[in-house]
Protein backbone atom coordinates (compact mmCIF):
# COMPACT_ATOMS: atom_id res chain seq x y z
CA UNK A 1 0.00 0.00 0.00
CA UNK A 2 1.05 3.18 -0.73
CA UNK A 3 2.16 5.95 1.84
CA UNK A 4 -0.98 7.92 1.39
CA UNK A 5 -4.63 6.88 1.25
CA UNK A 6 -6.30 7.62 -1.79
CA UNK A 7 -8.98 5.50 -3.03
CA UNK A 8 -11.55 5.45 0.10
CA UNK A 9 -15.17 3.69 -0.13
CA UNK A 10 -17.88 4.79 1.96
CA UNK A 11 -20.60 2.53 4.10
CA UNK A 12 -23.54 4.51 4.94
CA UNK A 13 -24.78 7.81 2.95
CA UNK A 14 -26.27 9.75 5.80
CA UNK A 15 -24.87 13.16 7.02
CA UNK A 16 -21.36 12.73 8.16
CA UNK A 17 -20.55 9.88 5.16
CA UNK A 18 -22.48 12.97 3.05
CA UNK A 19 -19.93 15.64 4.00
CA UNK A 20 -16.69 13.36 5.15
CA UNK A 21 -16.67 12.08 1.32
CA UNK A 22 -16.97 15.36 -0.11
CA UNK A 23 -14.02 16.66 2.33
CA UNK A 24 -11.76 13.81 0.96
CA UNK A 25 -12.58 14.00 -2.48
CA UNK A 26 -11.31 17.72 -2.18
CA UNK A 27 -8.34 16.56 -0.20
CA UNK A 28 -7.24 14.16 -3.17
CA UNK A 29 -9.22 10.94 -3.11
CA UNK A 30 -11.33 9.21 -5.04
CA UNK A 31 -14.56 7.95 -3.66
CA UNK A 32 -14.77 4.27 -5.12
CA UNK A 33 -17.83 2.75 -3.79
CA UNK A 34 -20.67 4.04 -1.57
CA UNK A 35 -22.99 1.45 0.44
CA UNK A 36 -26.41 2.03 1.56
CA UNK A 37 -29.31 -0.15 2.81
CA UNK A 38 -31.18 1.90 0.59
CA UNK A 39 -29.62 2.29 -2.77
CA UNK A 40 -31.50 5.44 -3.84
CA UNK A 41 -28.92 7.14 -0.63
CA UNK A 42 -26.27 5.59 -2.06
CA UNK A 43 -26.59 6.90 -5.43
CA UNK A 44 -27.85 10.46 -4.07
CA UNK A 45 -24.10 10.49 -2.92
CA UNK A 46 -22.39 9.05 -6.04
CA UNK A 47 -24.59 11.71 -7.96
CA UNK A 48 -23.31 14.53 -5.57
CA UNK A 49 -19.33 13.24 -5.91
CA UNK A 50 -20.09 12.28 -9.42
CA UNK A 51 -17.49 9.44 -8.25
CA UNK A 52 -18.21 5.94 -7.01
CA UNK A 53 -20.67 3.02 -7.17
CA UNK A 54 -23.64 2.91 -5.66
CA UNK A 55 -24.56 -0.22 -3.77
CA UNK A 56 -26.93 -2.05 -1.22
CA UNK A 57 -24.93 -5.35 -0.75
CA UNK A 58 -21.80 -5.62 1.90
CA UNK A 59 -19.37 -7.19 -0.68
CA UNK A 60 -16.65 -5.19 -0.76
CA UNK A 61 -14.26 -8.23 -2.29
CA UNK A 62 -13.55 -6.76 -5.30
CA UNK A 63 -12.99 -3.43 -4.07
CA UNK A 64 -10.15 -1.06 -4.49
CA UNK A 65 -10.26 1.21 -2.02
CA UNK A 66 -7.83 1.50 1.01
CA UNK A 67 -10.06 2.73 3.22
CA UNK A 68 -13.35 1.91 4.16
CA UNK A 69 -15.36 4.16 6.24
CA UNK A 70 -18.32 3.10 8.48
CA UNK A 71 -20.83 5.88 9.19
CA UNK A 72 -23.49 4.76 9.99
CA UNK A 73 -25.95 4.47 13.58
CA UNK A 74 -24.49 3.50 16.50
CA UNK A 75 -26.71 0.35 17.25
CA UNK A 76 -26.35 -0.76 13.20
CA UNK A 77 -22.54 -0.68 13.84
CA UNK A 78 -21.45 -4.05 15.25
CA UNK A 79 -23.90 -6.34 13.02
CA UNK A 80 -22.54 -4.42 10.43
CA UNK A 81 -18.86 -4.96 10.39
CA UNK A 82 -19.77 -8.98 10.84
CA UNK A 83 -21.19 -8.84 7.19
CA UNK A 84 -19.03 -7.22 5.82
CA UNK A 85 -16.67 -8.44 2.85
CA UNK A 86 -13.40 -7.10 2.21
CA UNK A 87 -10.78 -8.28 -0.05
CA UNK A 88 -8.47 -11.61 0.42
CA UNK A 89 -5.34 -9.78 -0.72
CA UNK A 90 -5.05 -6.04 -0.20
CA UNK A 91 -6.04 -5.49 3.38
CA UNK A 92 -8.36 -1.98 3.18
CA UNK A 93 -8.33 -0.35 6.98
CA UNK A 94 -11.93 -0.11 8.35
CA UNK A 95 -12.73 2.69 10.34
CA UNK A 96 -15.88 3.92 12.28
CA UNK A 97 -17.31 7.50 12.72
CA UNK A 98 -18.64 7.15 16.19
CA UNK A 99 -17.89 9.44 19.20
CA UNK A 100 -19.66 6.75 21.47
CA UNK A 101 -18.38 3.19 19.82
CA UNK A 102 -14.93 1.89 20.94
CA UNK A 103 -12.32 1.20 18.58
CA UNK A 104 -13.18 -3.02 19.49
CA UNK A 105 -16.30 -3.18 17.82
CA UNK A 106 -14.22 -2.91 14.77
CA UNK A 107 -10.86 -4.43 15.77
CA UNK A 108 -12.30 -7.76 17.52
CA UNK A 109 -12.93 -9.09 13.85
CA UNK A 110 -10.86 -7.11 11.29
CA UNK A 111 -7.08 -6.91 11.33
CA UNK A 112 -6.60 -3.18 10.41
CA UNK A 113 -9.13 -1.25 11.91
CA UNK A 114 -9.60 2.42 13.84
CA UNK A 115 -11.80 5.50 13.80
CA UNK A 116 -12.24 8.48 12.34
CA UNK A 117 -14.24 10.53 14.47
CA UNK A 118 -15.26 14.12 12.83
CA UNK A 119 -16.49 16.24 15.88
CA UNK A 120 -19.02 18.40 14.32
CA UNK A 121 -23.05 18.24 13.80
CA UNK A 122 -24.09 17.61 10.02
CA UNK A 123 -26.74 18.11 8.48
CA UNK A 124 -26.80 17.58 4.89
CA UNK A 125 -28.42 20.94 3.76
CA UNK A 126 -26.47 22.78 5.22
CA UNK A 127 -22.24 23.02 3.83
CA UNK A 128 -19.52 23.00 7.01
CA UNK A 129 -16.03 23.75 6.52
CA UNK A 130 -14.60 20.92 7.97
CA UNK A 131 -11.02 22.53 8.42
CA UNK A 132 -12.09 24.22 11.74
CA UNK A 133 -13.83 21.17 13.03
CA UNK A 134 -11.69 18.41 15.32
CA UNK A 135 -11.08 15.07 13.90
CA UNK A 136 -10.05 12.20 16.68
CA UNK A 137 -8.06 9.44 15.02
CA UNK A 138 -7.47 5.89 17.09
CA UNK A 139 -5.88 2.47 15.74
CA UNK A 140 -4.10 0.39 17.25
CA UNK A 141 -1.31 -0.21 14.30
CA UNK A 142 1.56 1.92 14.37
CA UNK A 143 1.32 2.09 10.46
CA UNK A 144 -2.64 2.41 9.55
CA UNK A 145 -2.75 5.45 12.21
CA UNK A 146 0.06 7.34 10.09
CA UNK A 147 -2.08 6.52 7.29
CA UNK A 148 -5.80 7.76 8.73
CA UNK A 149 -3.38 10.70 10.76
CA UNK A 150 -2.66 12.31 7.36
CA UNK A 151 -5.82 11.77 5.77
CA UNK A 152 -7.50 13.77 8.56
CA UNK A 153 -4.78 16.44 8.46
CA UNK A 154 -5.34 16.85 5.17
CA UNK A 155 -8.97 18.02 5.54
CA UNK A 156 -8.91 19.36 9.02
CA UNK A 157 -6.19 21.89 11.23
CA UNK A 158 -7.12 20.25 14.26
CA UNK A 159 -6.27 16.54 14.52
CA UNK A 160 -5.54 14.73 17.43
CA UNK A 161 -5.26 11.05 18.61
CA UNK A 162 -7.68 9.89 21.19
CA UNK A 163 -8.33 6.49 22.62
CA UNK A 164 -11.66 4.82 23.10
CA UNK A 165 -11.92 5.65 26.76
CA UNK A 166 -10.78 9.36 26.50
CA UNK A 167 -13.31 9.71 23.52
CA UNK A 168 -16.06 8.10 25.39
CA UNK A 169 -15.56 11.41 28.18
CA UNK A 170 -15.71 14.10 24.69
CA UNK A 171 -18.63 12.37 24.08
CA UNK A 172 -20.06 12.82 27.65
CA UNK A 173 -18.67 16.47 27.97
CA UNK A 174 -20.10 17.36 24.38
CA UNK A 175 -23.66 16.17 25.52
CA UNK A 176 -22.90 18.67 27.93
CA UNK A 177 -21.94 21.39 26.28
CA UNK A 178 -24.14 21.33 23.41
CA UNK A 179 -27.18 18.73 23.46
CA UNK A 180 -28.00 20.35 27.53
CA UNK A 181 -27.36 23.58 26.33
CA UNK A 182 -29.01 22.82 23.48
CA UNK A 183 -32.09 21.98 25.70
CA UNK A 184 -31.70 25.07 27.90
CA UNK A 185 -32.53 27.67 24.61
CA UNK A 186 -35.32 25.78 24.23
CA UNK A 187 -36.74 26.21 27.36
CA UNK A 188 -35.16 30.61 27.09
CA UNK A 189 -37.62 30.03 24.06
CA UNK A 190 -40.29 29.19 25.36
CA UNK A 191 -40.53 31.30 28.34
CA UNK A 192 -39.53 33.90 26.16
CA UNK A 193 -42.80 33.49 23.98
CA UNK A 194 -44.65 33.15 26.49
CA UNK A 195 -44.68 36.32 27.14
CA UNK A 196 -44.51 37.72 23.32
CA UNK A 197 -40.72 38.09 23.55
CA UNK A 198 -38.51 37.12 20.59
CA UNK A 199 -35.49 34.52 21.43
CA UNK A 200 -33.16 36.45 18.88
CA UNK A 201 -33.12 39.03 22.50
CA UNK A 202 -30.96 36.36 23.70
CA UNK A 203 -28.63 36.28 20.97
CA UNK A 204 -25.64 39.22 21.82
CA UNK A 205 -25.86 37.55 25.24
CA UNK A 206 -25.25 33.93 24.23
CA UNK A 207 -22.53 34.57 21.96
CA UNK A 208 -20.63 36.88 24.30
CA UNK A 209 -21.01 33.85 26.71
CA UNK A 210 -19.62 31.33 24.38
CA UNK A 211 -16.79 34.14 23.40
CA UNK A 212 -15.85 34.63 27.00
CA UNK A 213 -16.31 31.02 27.33
CA UNK A 214 -13.05 30.34 25.30
CA UNK A 215 -10.91 33.65 25.40
CA UNK A 216 -10.80 33.02 29.63
CA UNK A 217 -12.43 29.97 31.07
CA UNK A 218 -16.35 29.44 31.69
CA UNK A 219 -15.64 29.32 35.29
CA UNK A 220 -13.84 32.13 35.12
CA UNK A 221 -16.43 33.86 33.14
CA UNK A 222 -19.40 32.35 35.90
CA UNK A 223 -22.43 35.09 36.69
CA UNK A 224 -26.07 35.27 37.49
CA UNK A 225 -27.77 34.92 40.58
CA UNK A 226 -26.46 31.52 41.48
CA UNK A 227 -22.84 32.60 41.56
CA UNK A 228 -24.04 36.16 43.14
CA UNK A 229 -25.34 34.19 45.79
CA UNK A 230 -28.77 36.70 45.11
CA UNK A 231 -30.89 34.03 47.04
CA UNK A 232 -33.93 36.62 46.46
CA UNK A 233 -33.44 36.66 42.89
CA UNK A 234 -33.44 32.73 43.24
CA UNK A 235 -36.45 32.63 44.94
CA UNK A 236 -38.21 35.02 42.75
CA UNK A 237 -37.27 33.08 39.45
CA UNK A 238 -38.60 29.83 41.32
CA UNK A 239 -41.54 31.01 42.23
CA UNK A 240 -42.10 32.26 38.83
CA UNK A 241 -41.59 28.76 37.53
CA UNK A 242 -44.04 27.13 39.75
CA UNK A 243 -46.39 26.45 37.18
CA UNK A 244 -43.61 23.66 35.62
CA UNK A 245 -42.17 21.36 38.28
CA UNK A 246 -39.24 19.93 35.92
CA UNK A 247 -38.04 23.64 35.25
CA UNK A 248 -38.46 24.68 38.73
CA UNK A 249 -35.90 21.40 39.62
CA UNK A 250 -33.86 22.08 36.74
CA UNK A 251 -33.03 25.81 37.93
CA UNK A 252 -32.23 24.26 41.60
CA UNK A 253 -30.28 21.61 40.78
CA UNK A 254 -27.85 23.82 37.88
CA UNK A 255 -27.88 26.90 40.41
CA UNK A 256 -26.86 24.79 43.36
CA UNK A 257 -24.23 22.76 41.22
CA UNK A 258 -22.57 25.94 39.98
CA UNK A 259 -22.11 27.62 43.94
CA UNK A 260 -20.56 24.11 45.05
CA UNK A 261 -18.70 24.51 41.80
CA UNK A 262 -17.31 28.27 42.97
CA UNK B 1 -37.12 69.88 28.17
CA UNK B 2 -35.90 69.32 25.04
CA UNK B 3 -37.57 66.62 22.97
CA UNK B 4 -34.25 64.65 23.39
CA UNK B 5 -32.26 63.86 26.00
CA UNK B 6 -28.64 65.28 25.41
CA UNK B 7 -27.19 65.90 29.11
CA UNK B 8 -27.04 62.52 31.37
CA UNK B 9 -25.50 61.95 34.55
CA UNK B 10 -24.54 58.27 36.27
CA UNK B 11 -25.01 56.78 39.69
CA UNK B 12 -22.35 54.27 39.96
CA UNK B 13 -19.31 53.66 37.72
CA UNK B 14 -19.37 50.00 37.18
CA UNK B 15 -19.34 47.69 34.19
CA UNK B 16 -22.99 48.98 32.79
CA UNK B 17 -22.31 52.78 34.01
CA UNK B 18 -18.72 51.97 31.67
CA UNK B 19 -19.85 51.42 28.58
CA UNK B 20 -23.51 53.20 28.41
CA UNK B 21 -22.21 56.37 29.27
CA UNK B 22 -19.58 56.16 26.66
CA UNK B 23 -22.34 55.06 24.30
CA UNK B 24 -24.53 58.10 25.20
CA UNK B 25 -21.23 60.02 24.57
CA UNK B 26 -21.00 58.98 21.39
CA UNK B 27 -24.36 58.78 20.56
CA UNK B 28 -24.01 63.01 20.91
CA UNK B 29 -24.85 62.94 25.05
CA UNK B 30 -22.83 64.97 27.47
CA UNK B 31 -22.10 62.92 30.29
CA UNK B 32 -22.36 65.78 33.27
CA UNK B 33 -21.79 64.03 36.46
CA UNK B 34 -20.42 60.39 37.43
CA UNK B 35 -21.26 59.17 41.30
CA UNK B 36 -19.48 56.72 43.29
CA UNK B 37 -19.46 55.15 46.95
CA UNK B 38 -15.40 55.52 45.74
CA UNK B 39 -14.84 58.62 44.12
CA UNK B 40 -11.83 57.12 42.30
CA UNK B 41 -14.04 54.79 40.31
CA UNK B 42 -16.15 57.70 39.52
CA UNK B 43 -13.05 59.88 38.85
CA UNK B 44 -11.63 57.03 36.52
CA UNK B 45 -14.22 57.33 34.15
CA UNK B 46 -14.87 60.77 34.00
CA UNK B 47 -10.99 60.81 32.89
CA UNK B 48 -12.00 57.81 30.11
CA UNK B 49 -14.55 59.74 28.90
CA UNK B 50 -13.10 63.16 29.42
CA UNK B 51 -16.26 64.40 31.08
CA UNK B 52 -18.09 65.23 33.93
CA UNK B 53 -17.53 65.72 37.29
CA UNK B 54 -16.91 62.98 39.77
CA UNK B 55 -18.41 62.84 43.16
CA UNK B 56 -19.46 60.62 45.92
CA UNK B 57 -22.37 61.97 47.63
CA UNK B 58 -26.13 61.48 46.24
CA UNK B 59 -26.61 65.18 46.04
CA UNK B 60 -27.76 66.30 42.21
CA UNK B 61 -29.78 68.92 43.38
CA UNK B 62 -27.29 71.08 41.00
CA UNK B 63 -27.35 69.11 38.21
CA UNK B 64 -28.56 70.07 34.61
CA UNK B 65 -28.83 66.13 33.83
CA UNK B 66 -32.24 65.60 31.78
CA UNK B 67 -31.81 61.91 32.83
CA UNK B 68 -30.27 59.84 35.82
CA UNK B 69 -28.74 56.09 34.93
CA UNK B 70 -28.88 54.74 38.44
CA UNK B 71 -26.43 51.69 37.42
CA UNK B 72 -25.40 49.93 41.00
CA UNK B 73 -26.07 46.07 42.26
CA UNK B 74 -29.53 45.40 42.85
CA UNK B 75 -29.44 45.25 47.09
CA UNK B 76 -28.02 49.14 46.82
CA UNK B 77 -30.88 50.35 44.93
CA UNK B 78 -33.62 50.68 46.97
CA UNK B 79 -31.95 52.60 49.45
CA UNK B 80 -29.78 54.71 46.64
CA UNK B 81 -33.11 56.08 44.83
CA UNK B 82 -34.38 57.08 48.95
CA UNK B 83 -30.91 59.34 49.09
CA UNK B 84 -31.01 60.98 45.85
CA UNK B 85 -31.23 64.36 46.13
CA UNK B 86 -33.24 65.72 42.79
CA UNK B 87 -33.15 69.46 41.15
CA UNK B 88 -36.29 71.18 42.73
CA UNK B 89 -37.34 72.76 38.98
CA UNK B 90 -36.18 70.83 36.19
CA UNK B 91 -37.09 67.32 36.70
CA UNK B 92 -34.46 64.26 35.66
CA UNK B 93 -35.91 61.51 34.62
CA UNK B 94 -34.23 58.58 36.76
CA UNK B 95 -33.30 55.01 35.62
CA UNK B 96 -32.10 52.47 36.74
CA UNK B 97 -30.58 49.65 34.33
CA UNK B 98 -31.49 46.31 36.19
CA UNK B 99 -32.85 43.74 34.20
CA UNK B 100 -33.66 41.98 38.20
CA UNK B 101 -35.44 44.78 39.36
CA UNK B 102 -39.36 46.48 38.81
CA UNK B 103 -40.02 49.83 38.00
CA UNK B 104 -41.53 50.33 40.85
CA UNK B 105 -38.59 50.26 43.02
CA UNK B 106 -37.85 54.04 41.59
CA UNK B 107 -41.61 55.06 40.16
CA UNK B 108 -42.97 54.90 43.82
CA UNK B 109 -40.79 57.74 44.98
CA UNK B 110 -40.41 59.91 41.96
CA UNK B 111 -42.54 60.92 39.58
CA UNK B 112 -40.64 60.64 35.88
CA UNK B 113 -38.97 57.03 36.48
CA UNK B 114 -38.11 54.58 33.84
CA UNK B 115 -35.85 51.30 33.43
CA UNK B 116 -32.84 51.45 30.78
CA UNK B 117 -31.60 47.90 30.23
CA UNK B 118 -29.19 46.84 28.01
CA UNK B 119 -29.56 42.87 27.60
CA UNK B 120 -25.42 42.28 27.46
CA UNK B 121 -22.86 41.19 30.09
CA UNK B 122 -20.17 43.70 30.15
CA UNK B 123 -16.68 43.85 31.59
CA UNK B 124 -14.82 46.77 31.49
CA UNK B 125 -11.42 45.67 29.70
CA UNK B 126 -13.22 45.22 26.65
CA UNK B 127 -15.30 46.62 24.36
CA UNK B 128 -18.79 45.70 23.26
CA UNK B 129 -20.61 46.78 20.26
CA UNK B 130 -23.84 48.23 22.03
CA UNK B 131 -25.30 48.55 18.32
CA UNK B 132 -25.90 44.89 18.71
CA UNK B 133 -27.31 44.60 22.26
CA UNK B 134 -30.87 44.87 22.75
CA UNK B 135 -31.75 47.71 24.75
CA UNK B 136 -35.37 47.16 27.03
CA UNK B 137 -37.05 50.27 27.85
CA UNK B 138 -39.77 50.66 30.28
CA UNK B 139 -41.61 54.02 31.61
CA UNK B 140 -44.99 54.64 33.15
CA UNK B 141 -45.05 58.13 31.24
CA UNK B 142 -45.90 58.40 28.00
CA UNK B 143 -43.25 61.53 27.72
CA UNK B 144 -40.13 59.72 29.60
CA UNK B 145 -41.07 56.26 27.52
CA UNK B 146 -40.50 58.33 23.96
CA UNK B 147 -37.87 60.28 25.12
CA UNK B 148 -36.08 57.14 26.73
CA UNK B 149 -36.89 55.07 23.43
CA UNK B 150 -35.38 57.89 21.50
CA UNK B 151 -31.89 57.65 23.42
CA UNK B 152 -32.12 53.74 23.54
CA UNK B 153 -32.30 54.11 19.80
CA UNK B 154 -29.57 56.16 19.12
CA UNK B 155 -27.06 53.88 20.58
CA UNK B 156 -28.75 50.11 19.91
CA UNK B 157 -30.44 48.80 16.47
CA UNK B 158 -32.79 46.71 18.78
CA UNK B 159 -34.94 48.52 21.29
CA UNK B 160 -38.14 46.87 22.87
CA UNK B 161 -40.60 48.28 25.56
CA UNK B 162 -40.90 45.68 28.16
CA UNK B 163 -42.79 45.78 31.30
CA UNK B 164 -41.30 44.35 34.32
CA UNK B 165 -43.41 41.65 34.67
CA UNK B 166 -42.03 40.19 31.03
CA UNK B 167 -38.32 41.72 31.92
CA UNK B 168 -38.19 39.08 34.83
CA UNK B 169 -39.48 36.18 32.36
CA UNK B 170 -36.80 37.76 29.92
CA UNK B 171 -34.02 37.43 33.30
CA UNK B 172 -35.33 33.95 33.76
CA UNK B 173 -34.98 32.86 30.39
CA UNK B 174 -31.45 34.71 30.58
CA UNK B 175 -30.01 32.35 33.17
CA UNK B 176 -31.16 29.40 31.90
CA UNK B 177 -29.44 29.99 28.08
CA UNK B 178 -26.66 32.14 29.46
CA UNK B 179 -25.83 31.10 32.91
CA UNK B 180 -26.74 27.88 33.13
CA UNK B 181 -25.53 26.92 29.41
CA UNK B 182 -22.07 28.66 30.85
CA UNK B 183 -22.13 26.43 33.95
CA UNK B 184 -22.34 23.11 31.52
CA UNK B 185 -19.48 24.78 29.39
CA UNK B 186 -17.61 24.61 32.91
CA UNK B 187 -18.62 20.65 33.37
CA UNK B 188 -17.53 19.94 29.88
CA UNK B 189 -14.80 21.69 30.48
CA UNK B 190 -13.42 19.57 33.57
CA UNK B 191 -14.35 16.25 32.14
CA UNK B 192 -12.17 17.15 28.88
CA UNK B 193 -9.46 18.19 31.39
CA UNK B 194 -9.33 15.22 33.43
CA UNK B 195 -8.42 13.03 30.57
CA UNK B 196 -5.86 15.67 29.08
CA UNK B 197 -8.01 17.14 26.40
CA UNK B 198 -8.66 20.89 25.32
CA UNK B 199 -11.43 22.32 26.05
CA UNK B 200 -11.13 24.16 22.33
CA UNK B 201 -12.24 20.83 20.89
CA UNK B 202 -15.73 21.87 21.84
CA UNK B 203 -15.11 25.23 20.13
CA UNK B 204 -16.74 24.42 16.36
CA UNK B 205 -19.48 22.19 17.94
CA UNK B 206 -21.13 24.52 20.60
CA UNK B 207 -20.76 27.56 17.91
CA UNK B 208 -22.58 25.40 15.46
CA UNK B 209 -25.03 24.79 18.35
CA UNK B 210 -25.72 28.49 18.80
CA UNK B 211 -25.97 29.24 15.39
CA UNK B 212 -29.00 26.30 14.67
CA UNK B 213 -30.83 27.15 17.16
CA UNK B 214 -30.93 30.97 15.85
CA UNK B 215 -31.26 29.87 12.43
CA UNK B 216 -33.66 26.91 12.92
CA UNK B 217 -34.88 26.66 16.31
CA UNK B 218 -33.55 24.76 19.34
CA UNK B 219 -36.09 22.37 20.12
CA UNK B 220 -35.85 21.80 16.07
CA UNK B 221 -31.86 21.13 16.62
CA UNK B 222 -32.02 19.02 19.28
CA UNK B 223 -29.17 15.96 18.93
CA UNK B 224 -27.81 13.45 20.95
CA UNK B 225 -28.30 10.49 23.08
CA UNK B 226 -31.34 11.77 25.12
CA UNK B 227 -33.89 12.73 21.66
CA UNK B 228 -33.01 9.78 20.07
CA UNK B 229 -33.75 7.75 23.30
CA UNK B 230 -30.63 5.89 23.05
CA UNK B 231 -30.32 4.17 26.66
CA UNK B 232 -27.54 2.47 26.21
CA UNK B 233 -25.19 5.34 25.70
CA UNK B 234 -27.31 7.28 28.24
CA UNK B 235 -26.59 4.41 30.75
CA UNK B 236 -22.72 4.04 29.80
CA UNK B 237 -21.98 7.86 30.41
CA UNK B 238 -24.43 7.81 33.63
CA UNK B 239 -22.13 4.87 35.05
CA UNK B 240 -18.56 6.35 33.75
CA UNK B 241 -20.16 9.77 35.78
CA UNK B 242 -20.58 7.78 38.89
CA UNK B 243 -17.61 9.50 40.40
CA UNK B 244 -19.72 12.63 40.65
CA UNK B 245 -23.11 12.62 41.69
CA UNK B 246 -24.30 15.81 41.45
CA UNK B 247 -23.11 15.41 37.37
CA UNK B 248 -24.92 12.25 37.50
CA UNK B 249 -28.13 13.95 38.81
CA UNK B 250 -27.80 17.19 36.14
CA UNK B 251 -26.84 14.62 33.28
CA UNK B 252 -30.53 12.40 33.83
CA UNK B 253 -32.55 15.24 35.14
CA UNK B 254 -31.28 16.70 31.61
CA UNK B 255 -31.94 14.11 29.78
CA UNK B 256 -35.41 13.13 30.57
CA UNK B 257 -36.13 17.17 30.38
CA UNK B 258 -35.49 16.45 26.73
CA UNK B 259 -37.49 13.19 26.60
CA UNK B 260 -40.40 14.98 27.94
CA UNK B 261 -40.24 17.96 25.70
CA UNK B 262 -39.70 16.27 21.85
Amino acid sequence: MSDKINRVAFVGAGNVAWHLSQAFQKAGCKITEVYSQNIENARALCEKLNSGTAKNELDFSESKAQLIVISVKDDALTDLVKQLKLPQVTQPIVVHTSGSQPLSIISDSLPSAGVFYPLQTFSKRKEIDLSRSPVLIESNKVKDKGLLLELAKRISNYVEEVDSSARTSLHIAAVFACNFSNHLFAIAKEILNKKGLNFNLLEPLIEETVYKAFSHSPKAGQTGPAIRKDEEIIQKHLLALKENASYQQLYELLTRSIQRHA
